[in-house]
């Protein structure tokens, strides 16, 4: 049985993204996470192979895809958009682990919150999130997600 | 009667941050929004003297503090995480005209969204958003915004 990790990949492996980039903005997606000013940053779970268990490389099982934003009360944030676990390891605790590491690397960024959104159908998302002590302030207080988007941002813009 | 005019100031002018500077972090927001790869951006609303007025400079009256995210699906947002207009030059369409500056910032950098968050008592900014094309996704989808901070997420981290 192979152990499981959590690694940050800020380099230039393409290997983790093979999992959406077929699926969504192909080369964008690389230029846009890889650059000098990334404009995200993706945590990778790998299985690795067990001692006498031979295998071509790390398999990747899962991410965390985050970024910074920023408060003008709170100032530096993180902000996880988007978390993933393979549904033949889930039940692992690899999606926690995945969300511990994100808020490692947000203190270790001077962040003082760490933010996530997700959808009131996800109840087994929720109710992870809030036995790891989230609070969900839609319910708290009230706060409601908007989007303008496509031809109404065109107007908007007056282009 | 002077005029008005939305400007983006990403250089090192303090004046704009007067406003907020002393109730949240003072130099960590000026660092934070001012170094190599700022974390936020920010566009200010300014009072200009008319023809034959005078006054010691422009006249900061409002501002929108953005900053970009991502989403696996349609790649670069813009995020507006607060916008602000004097009480005594609200309902001069100050606020719609940031918000149209944003979007038209958004288009200028590639991006497909964008997005804001508001408190659901807050009506009279919710009828804004909405009538200028903005999809409640709270409402509209069941999106529930969740945060880790403080201690939550110092224990998180395992520190």
């Amino acid at each position: 049985m192979g152990s499981l990790g959590i690694s940050s990949r800020l380099g230039t492996h393409p290997g983790p993204f093979s999992l959406f980039v077929a699926i969504t903005i192909g080369a964008d997606l690389r230029a846009d996470g890889f650059g000098e000013n990334p404009f995200y940053h993706c945590l990778v779970a790998e299985s690795l192979p067990g001692p006498g268990e031979s295998q071509a490389g790390p398999c990747v099982v899962g991410y965390g895809l985050y970024y910074f934003i920023y408060s003008t009360w709170k100032g530096r944030n993180v902000y996880l958009e988007d978390i993933y676990v393979k549904p033949e390891y889930q039940g692992q605790g690899i999606g926690s682990k995945i969300i511990k590491k994100v808020a490692e690397v947000a203190l270790d960024k001077g962040c003082s919150q760490f933010r996530l959104s997700v959808l009131d159908w996800n109840k087994r998302a929720m109710d992870l999130y809030k036995a790891l002590g989230a609070q969900d302030l839609t319910e708290a207080e009230g706060w409601h997600s908007f989007r303008f988007e496509g031809e109404v941002m065109r107007k908007l813009a007056g282009k």
